[in-house]
């Protein structure tokens, strides 16, 4: 093989395998802290070609965060997030969602992660606010229908789950735990809590 | 008063007063999005006055986290931590946990966000993992008597835990949820699950 100074490697990559390399970098170094130049180094291709797949790096961050964003929300819509009795559908969407953080991890990492500081950011963030509504309706109907306590507010009952799923994304390892032994164990602890009957 | 072009506004600060002004700007920008400058201006001081009290940006983070940390670490050996049945030194402990992080919020988030990117972060992971050690050894001890479920691991059950504690970083406004009943009801989700009984 000849090695030419230009185009030796050749670019094979596309946006959706490009925001792979570059999500991998967001999670390591932080999307602040992140360059182009970085993208660049660890896609083994030039910025010129990585500006020939996206507009830019909050191009990148946009298209990460719509894919965590549409697994999420398209969950609710599978029959079991949408049919039965609100304490299975509540019940379903927890595990679901925990089995989506270990499809997509760094996905996943990178949306509980967003703060609000780019436009794709707030976007992000006004999309997770309506999941939680939807969850927090879940959570009043799981109560009115007398399977769920109604000494904790749906709203905070909400919140609290979700922190419990999405803390996953700071220290799991899936070879570690694998996604079923995890997801029994969050649904015991929220569920039915950790003290002894 | 005259207005002189330097000096005009006194420096108020020491190193403690400073790093509270650059923990706010850390926890709204990211460490890494950052700069001398950005703290200089939120505090209203020039940058050379700053390094009067501090080596740089990595001290003040180095500062921030060990008051973190401190308070964590501390709380292991007030009474309600070391004496009496595990289960309740837990629930001390979670308690106070709450309270550290209510009293001291962007501290605690500091801490909570800390990935190992600066020589503070690693030390203070490594702090971190020491008093989960020390909660797992709990964990572990209110099992064998029999107050907590023996189907759940301990390491795993600390860092669910602390996951559900550490996520009100991201969304707790204590001006909206008093710590008192957020401490209450996180201590009903954790120990007594959400379920009806």
């Amino acid at each position: 093989m000849t090695a030419s100074p230009r185009g030796t490697r050749r670019d094979r990559y596309n946006a959706d395998t490009l925001v792979g390399v570059a999500v991998d970098v967001f999670t390591a170094r932080g999307y602040d802290g992140t360059s182009m130049e970085d993208i660049a180094a660890a896609s083994g291709i030039t910025k010129s070609s990585i500006y020939h797949h996206v507009r830019g790096k909050e191009d990148l961050l946009r298209i990460a965060l719509e894919r965590a964003l549409d697994a999420l929300l398209l969950l609710l819509d599978e029959p079991g997030g949408r049919d039965g009795p609100a304490i299975d559908r509540l019940e379903y969407v927890i595990r679901r969602s925990i089995e989506i953080l270990a499809a997509d991890l760094s996905y996943v990492t990178l949306l509980v992660r967003a703060r609000g500081h780019t436009g794709a950011e707030q976007w992000a963030l006004q999309q997770r606010r309506a999941f939680d509504r939807q969850i927090a309706r879940m959570v009043r109907q799981a109560v009115a229908e007398g399977d769920l306590r109604d000494d904790i507010s749906p709203g905070l009952a909400t919140r609290l789950l979700f922190g419990l799923v999405n803390s996953l994304t700071e220290w799991w390892l899936p070879e570690r735990e694998s996604p079923s032994l995890l997801t029994e164990q969050i649904v015991r602890l929220a569920f039915d809590g950790l003290r002894t009957r």
